[in-house]
């Protein structure tokens, strides 16, 4: 028994990223009716528009789902007031201290896993009390950690730093990535991308196209000094850039960001203004799917990778 | 078969990567006797060192062994002479275009592989002909790519740009790593970190002892305005750090950066003024072990990861 999908009740330890202006309740319930774990973004609802989306959610899936928390979230106490008022039994928080929530959510009945970018932050998890760690490599979207650790080398560290259940994040499109990462040591991964570009995501037709066409290099980790953040390559992301080179301030940095970048470029798909946020990997997407097709292609990429291992390539 | 192994005629496809100051004849001997490839550094020898090393590499080992070499070398065609003359059967070349050597080394009768960083570059080597293709992620010690794509997201991107034998580099450092990256379309390994600190490595025991007490983010990508190199947090890298964080320009980071001080670093052991290349995965390091205790840990790692994706842990 796979230590991911028993936890969750699940029947593949495929989570999909709770991700701003994509992951509303119509790709959570898609991916939670495939057998995976669909995970609700409140980063970037207002509590009350969370509560809607739990509901339609419920309604659209008798299957476990969850909800992703940063905990940077101003109206944090009314948001998991409406999580527990709501029934949602799994949380997934991000970008905080794990020991704020932890027990209090469990308290409820609610399992919590916590995202880190490295081993250190792992320890904190696990003194935490997390019922699972999600660890994510540079190569993701959106927030990303300091150090730069990619997947390939946090995955090893984070699975030596902890026994805990630990979900791979970052660079994952593919069965045969998943195959990769719980070579690693993960029980399972959460994947981003590719369901933010998937015909369930709530993200604009613009958005999406722009990154089903990117190629290598065409995101870049920028923000560094405010909150390190993996962006496409575009007006905006040059501006940010261009200030950064001049060795611009964080208060110069904070007033160009601005607010609702994200809304503006994901949802409203406006690419010359908005931040658009997309991991590396999306260069290897080229066309829109839905989540059943998706799913379906990640396991059979899997099998494939686990018969080519096993066919004995490597020892010659 | 396995497409490397049998390319080079070796036992295992694991390539040691030829690296400055490290790569000498007992490494690259050692490498080869265990069952690899061993490739000597020619990057930090002169042509007549060169030609000492690849003696003494033929008198300490009957197996294949190679050459790494640096396309911007000064004396190229004195040192590919000696490669040529000193009956060198495999040349792995690097930072350059691989059109410049392929065919007159093949000419020779010498197998040639190149390194590169994105699937364009991979394009470049099929057009030229070459035997093989590393592909070396962000993650690496030393001279690195501008895209900064990840070992997580480039193999799958190379692998679907070229049909070629490919060998995989940058955080590959155990027996799982290796199973994650033929798990992502790679037919091979190159394995740079964790054989410089192995004790065959001709670097100096202060280089390895930092290298083996660093935590994750200890090293950092820097001069990216002059050719981006991972370096290990220190003296000498904060001050490049400092400079470009004020704008500094390409002459005064050229200066700043000066002669020998890789050398100096590596090879002498001052950690204070000397460049100290090392990949992320070192934090995954803990003890120098001889190449036979490498080799014979990665396959016994490698089999344990199969077997665990074997058990069918995934679909649950």
């Amino acid at each position: 028994m796979n230590r991911i999908a028993s936890l969750f009740e699940i029947n593949h330890p495929i989570v999909q990223g709770g991700m701003v202006w994509c992951s509303g309740w119509r790709l959570a319930s898609a991916v939670s009716n495939a057998g995976g774990l669909g995970l609700l973004g409140a980063g970037s609802m207002y509590p009350e528009v969370l509560r809607e989306h739990i509901r339609q959610c419920k309604a659209a899936t008798t299957r476990p789902f969850g909800v992703n928390v940063p905990l940077m979230y101003p109206e944090i106490e009314t948001l998991m007031q409406i999580i527990v008022e709501e029934g949602v039994k799994i949380v997934f928080t991000s970008a905080g201290n794990p020991k704020l929530w932890t027990s209090r959510l469990q308290a409820e009945g609610i399992k919590v896993a916590h995202v880190v970018s490295s081993s250190r932050f792992a320890h904190k998890c696990e003194e935490a009390g997390v019922d699972a760690i999600v660890a994510e490599g540079f190569e993701a979207g959106g927030h990303n950690g300091r150090e730069e650790t990619t997947t390939m080398c946090l995955i090893p560290a984070v699975r030596r730093a902890t026994s805990l259940p630990l979900i791979a994040a970052g660079g994952i499109a593919t069965g045969e990535g998943i195959a990769a990462v719980l070579a690693l040591g993960a029980d399972g991964v959460q994947i981003g991308t590719r369901f933010a570009l998937s015909k369930e995501s709530s993200a604009h037709a613009n958005f999406k196209q722009l990154c089903l066409n990117l190629n290598e290099g065409d995101t870049q980790l920028l923000l560094k000094t405010l909150s390190p953040t993996r962006l496409v390559k575009s007006p905006f992301a040059d501006a940010v850039k261009e200030a950064e080179q001049r060795g611009a301030g964080v208060e110069e940095l904070r007033a160009l960001l601005g607010r609702g970048r994200a809304k503006k470029g994901i949802f409203e798909g406006n690419l010359e203004e908005g931040e658009l946020e997309i991991g590396q990997i999306a260069s290897l997407l080229r066309q829109e799917e839905s989540v059943a097709e998706i799913l379906s292609d990640l396991l059979n990429g899997y099998q494939r990778a686990v018969e080519k291992l096993r066919a004995g390539v490597f020892v010659c």
